[in-house]
């Protein structure tokens, strides 16, 4: 198929995991996943999740000097990207970059939690951070 | 029960609703579901989906001294709120009151399509504007 099957998850930049997660877990009940750190992308991830989720993936900074502690600079916590599942990343990646679509990652990547990703950017997607998921190793 | 079930919709603050959905349509496939305007909240909406939902809500302003407008011209366009769906949103509403949560609606209120919707303020969200919602008439 073409285009995405739904949302995989919601990303939010938030400066502490752990505040955030309680926050959630009293609001609306959700509970902790899985987590993950990436040095090579400076964050510390944290993915919770309602019964019939989608995931809420919880991103803060592991130092000021990278994407999200950035965004968290400039912006303050709140909402940071929203991933779509697609059953073919490559496939979608070659239709987006043939129709002009300004990708952030032309190809597929290497993203969290063994997940391939491709991340569009926001001029494309009127001020959204878009993220493109298919999950499994690339 | 308690807490959320899942993620309902996505707001998404735009200003230009047909525009928007065209970049929706490019980007994952999603189709326009439903549309409706509210003079009272200000916005004109338009929900589309994809196959396996859930719904993105794409909400522009019927002027710019509305609160989406005002949103727009602040922080541009971009995410807006997310919505989670609740079995029992009168009930969510006390726990979360009881617990000494900042609801900027305390009690359940008529919101777009035909549901109960109840907003939780974003300092109480870290920075995310939250809704709640129950299908159905208050």
């Amino acid at each position: 198929m073409q285009g995405a099957i739904g949302i995989h998850h919601l990303g939010i930049a938030v400066p502490d995991l752990e505040a955030a997660a309680e926050t959630y877990a009293l609001l609306i009940g959700a509970v902790v996943d899985h987590g993950q750190d990436s040095e090579e992308m400076g964050t510390s991830a944290l993915a919770i999740r309602t019964p019939e989720g989608p995931m809420i993936e919880l991103v803060a900074p592991l130092g000021p000097d990278t994407p999200v502690g950035k965004f968290l600079d400039k912006r303050g916590p709140g909402m940071h990207h929203v991933a779509y599942e697609v059953a073919d990343l490559a496939a979608e990646c070659r239709r987006l970059v043939d129709a002009g679509v300004e990708m952030i990652d032309p190809e597929p990547r290497a993203g969290l939690f063994g997940m391939q990703v491709a991340f569009i950017h926001p001029e494309a997607v009127g001020g959204v951070l878009l993220e493109l998921v298919q999950p499994g190793e690339v």
